[in-house]
Order: structure tokens, then sequence, then C-alpha cells
């Protein structure tokens, strides 16, 4: 089955639940958008692309679940189950670009309130489709850099599971060995949470590509020894001058990759591409519960001391000149990114 | 009570277990110089200067075994306990160092064997002050580099259960709070052993230091987005050009200090520096258990699939060009290293 996908049958939205992988597969299902919103949050479903399909479905749930006579009522209905959702994760630029596309369609072209239900769970659903096809044309493009012998660096979890199907950064890596190249991977864990350990590991067994799991700290040890020759990671906002919103960790570990001369991937949507901002430091970063650092087990002992607090910022951003490439559906972007990326983007989000 | 210290009822070493730590605290007697090996290497006791320590008490423990009836056996019996001690933990250069400067005393002036045995011994216990001693100096020289309002990021554990007492890294830290600077600490948990969540917040909480524990990851983030004004850590072995080995993830936070003008200090005692080795390249990196990577568990469950497999280096080295300081026993060094590191380095360990 894919990440997500709508169950005809219960008229609902079914989640494999990736906060149990890999010791158990389960399915969640949602049927108001308000679940959806939670399911968000609690990172049921994550990773950029997928949050921003879950969220048009969390739209369509909405519209069914309104109980409006007329357009001007459904359409309130609408909007405060987008503000609702938008707020479930703030930095995945997917989410509120997704939302805003089906906000203005329903705006564009007001008709009866059964054909806008009609309407916003078919353009979820054919969101969801769009995001297979277009992870396979970035896959197909990213496959390019990636040489025979290869060992690759990969943070976070970016396959199947942070999109619809097939992924992005993972989905190159996958693509690559599908082709029948020969490549290693290292896969970062990604403290806090352990998407790379958990999720990229669980996906990489099922595909059958070699791997090792390390901490993120060792990253730098394998670039500096000549251990890795390609680091590749995926996006949730990337400004217009290439500075890239992704997991905590991706920073550093594109400075490492640079100090060494290896080369910087990031693969993303143009959907993530957000010409609005001008540079990575207007991207607003998300700071979740300090329970995701503390609330850790080593060896069957409680890690932290009693009373001890922490900080966890979701995300960092990685500035453009790290990048030696930029990976979209629409072809592999390089330097200089101000002038390249607009090229990329068809559906440039500036309304 | 010392991390480690000498029993003189039982007549064996007692050691804080810092496996067991924050959660319990219990203290290891070690009767045998295999003990004390077993001890070093499964990290009852860790730290480069303790480990050194630990090292010469395990020598004096071997004297007291030996049967040995005349000095050639009894020198054969140290030299096989040496062997064993110096395979314990490869990387650290105090261990080598404590154990070679207790041999070539031996041979220098050979005595009777229980003359020997007495000499051992209390060579062990001044190493030990000497160690008390040498943080409290270093502490005094780091602080000066902290200013009122500081927040600092720490790496791993360098406190006094590093060493004997007191600490490197964190006992300038210490030093800097008892004189009055309001300081806050960034705690890098330090994967995969976690010393920094499990040990260095404890010893902040003993001290009243404030502070927040921080995934590894997100050092880049507080360090991009100007939240912390200096970085300290340890060393477990120093070239002669002031590359330093130190506990994995040093290198990546060095990068970020560096990528973002924050000043970054290394805290060494000079038995620390290895003027026989030119660069840090030339070091020996201990590859540790795959366990200590997939042995996590997170919010209850096993965080890396059945079957997966891990790589886990124990150390990284940072270049000296990342460095803005090294602080030592003698005083601070600055650049060019290669030209001011003899000059503190009073004891210099070429035989």
């Amino acid at each position: 089955m894919r990440t997500l996908e709508w169950d005809e049958n219960n008229q609902n939205l079914r989640m494999i639940d990736q906060r149990l992988l890999p010791g158990e597969f389960q399915i969640v299902h949602c049927s108001t958008y308000e679940e959806v919103a939670l399911a968000i949050r609690d990172m049921v479903v994550r990773g950029a692309p997928a949050i921003g399909v879950a969220a048009a479905f969390g739209l369509a749930l909405a519209a069914q679940q309104s109980q409006a006579t007329n357009y001007e009522q459904f359409l309130s209905d609408i909007q405060a189950a987008a503000d609702t959702l938008r707020a479930a994760r703030p930095t995945a630029v997917n989410l509120s670009w997704a939302i805003d596309s089906l906000l203005r369609k329903v705006k564009e072209s007001p008709a009866s309130v059964p054909e806008m239900k009609k309407f916003l769970l078919e353009a979820a659903q054919s969101m969801a489709d769009e995001d297979v096809a277009i992870n396979r044309r970035m896959a197909e493009h990213g496959a390019s850099l990636i040489q025979d012998g290869d060992t690759i660096i990969h943070h976070c979890n970016t396959g199947a599971l942070a999109t619809v199907d097939w992924g992005t950064a993972l989905g190159v890596i996958r693509f690559a060995h599908e082709s029948g190249k020969r490549i290693h991977v290292l896969v970062d864990e990604t403290r806090p949470r352990l998407q790379g350990s958990r999720l990229t590991a669980w996906e990489l067994q099922q595909y059958g590509i070699p791997f090792d799991i390390i901490s993120d700290n060792a990253a730098g040890y394998f670039l500096q020894t000549g251990q890795a020759q390609k680091v590749f990671f995926g996006g949730d906002r990337m400004a217009a001058n290439g500075d890239v919103a992704n997991k905590i960790g991706s920073y550093m570990l594109a400075l490492a990759a640079y100090d060494n001369h290896v080369p910087v991937y990031t693969v993303v949507p143009t959907s993530t591409i957000d010409l609005t901002i001008a540079h990575g430091g207007l991207i607003p970063i998300e700071e979740r519960s300090p329970d995701e650092v503390l609330g850790l087990q080593f060896q069957g002992q409680i890690v932290a001391p009693r009373g001890a607090t922490a900080r966890n910022p979701a995300f960092d951003v990685t500035p453009a000149r790290l990048l030696s490439g930029i990976v979209t559906e629409n072809g592999v972007v390089y330097p200089p990114f101000t002038l390249n990326l607009p090229k990329v983007v068809q559906n440039a989000r500036i309304e």
C-alpha cells in the first residue's frame, strides 16, 4: 500500500503509523480533518511531500464534514479547517502549498456544495498521484549523479514513507540501485526522532540495498577518511537563493561534506521551493517538545537525569553555498541557484 | 569521593561506575590489573585523564599480584600487564603515556621487588593527585576565555567524571561559574554513548549551572542563529600541529562553530599532546561495537530494525585550523600551534 491513501469503502484517509515502525506495521484511519491535523502534528505521517498530500485529504475530509447549505458557509468551514491544518507543522512549505492551491481553486470557480465536496476529494487524489509521478522523475534525474561503487550518506527519512510513494532523496538512491549500480548507504540515525535508523534502514532492507546505520556525529569521520562519495538529503522548504530548511543536522552534515570536497545534493519537488522567500534566514523553524530529546533509553537505562531540560529545534538551514546541486522533477539545478531555480519552478507560488 | 581512588583498607582501586549514571550511583572495586583493563574497555571509567590514572593503578595492582622473586621476573610480569592495559582503549594517549612513564621509571632504577611494588603504588597515587592539580590550573586558564553571559556548547563529558576530579573542559566551565560569571551550557547529548545527557547534565546539576540538553545535530542551528558564543571540548590525543582526536562529533561541531565565527577551544593536559605524531591523520581511531549505535530505545520502542548493521568510530580528528586556542595546565596556546605547542609541553614524550 501507499504511505497514505484514500479508503474508498470507509470514506476516510488511511496511513501507515510511522511512529511504530520498525517494530510494528499498523494502519491509522482519519475520518475528520481534526484527526488529520493531529496525525500530522504527532508525526503519524511525516516528510514534507506526504504532509502536503495528507493536508489535502484533510481539507477534503473537512468538505465532507461540512453541514453548509451555501457556498459562503462552505468556504468558511473549509478556511477554518485550513488554518488548523496549516498550524500542525509550521516549517514544511508543502503543507501550506497544498492547502493554498486547493483553497485558490475553490475560490476561483465557486460551485454548489456537493460539487465542491466532490472536487476537493478528487483534487487531493490527483495530488497524491502527482506526488508519485514527480518522485519518479526526481529519482531518475538524481540517479544520474550516482556512480557505481559510491557510498552515500543519507540524512533523515526521505523514502516512500516521507511521500505518497517512492520518495525524494531515498527515491534517487533506490533508482540508482534498481539501475544496477552497486551502492552502499551510511544511514544517519537522525536524532532526536531517529527517522534514519527507524524508517530509512527499514526501507533499505525492503529494497535490498546494503547499508550501515551511523550516529549523526560520525558522518564527519567517514567524510574525512574518504569513505563516502556523495551526500543526499531532502528538503522541507527552499528559499529563492537555494538555502534549504531540512531536518536538524543537515547543515552540519553539509558542512562536513563541503570541507572534504564531497558533493551534497538536496532532492526537492518544485512545490518545496518558495520563491517568495529570499533566503533561509526568513524560514520559520519549528521547535518541538523537549521529550523527543529526553525520552531516550540506552541499554535499558533512562538517559537524562531527572529535572533536566532540553531544546529541540526540528530543522536547520543549509546555506546554498554548500550545495552542489538541487534535484527537482524538472531536472538538476546547478549554481547560480538564484538565477536557475525560477526556471524549473513552473507553478511559482507568488499569488 | 573522587571518580577513582585507591582503597587503602581493601588494597584495591574503587571507581564510580559511569555506565549506570545518572540512574544509579554505584562503586566498582578492581583487585587485579585484568579487572582494571576490563573496566577501561567497558567504560566503567572513561575520559582520557581518568583512563591514564586508572591504568597507572592497574600497573600498581599487577605489581602487587606479581609472585616474582627477582627483578627480571617482576619486569616481565609488569610488561605483560602493560600490554593488556594499553590494548583496552587504543586512541587515548594518556593511557600509554601513564604506562610508559611508569615502566621507564621501573627500568631506570631497578630495586628489590617489594620496593618496586611500593614505588608503583605511590607513583599511581601521585599521578592521581597531579591530575587534580593540573585540572585546577587548566580550569583557571580556560575560564579567562569565558565572558559573563556566554552560552557555551560542550561535547561529551569532560568533567570530574572524566578525570580524577574537577575535569578539563567542564572544569573550565565550572571555574567560570564559581567565579560568578553567569553562563548557560548547551549540552551535546553525545551519541552513541550519551555521555553528555547522562554524565555532563548530571554534573551540571550538582554544580548548579543552568543548561539545556540538545541532540548533537542541533548545535549547528544554535550557532547559526547566534545563540552560542563559545565551544569547549576536551581531547584524547593531540598531534604536534594541534590536530586533536576527541569524541566522535567534535569535528562537525568545530566546523559549525568555525562557519559562524564562534571560537572553539579544546582543553587538554600536556600529557595528551603527542609531539611524536606530526598530524591528526596518523592517530589510530578506535571503532567500537555496533551495539552502541543499535541498542537504543525511543519512547519504549526498539529503534533499528532486526538485522540492521552499524559502524561506530569512537573518535574523529578536529583539524587545528578550526581551533581558536588550546587550554593546557601551562596556559592557553594560540596559533601557530606547531611553533607554540612544544613550549608548553614540558615533559615531551620523545624517548
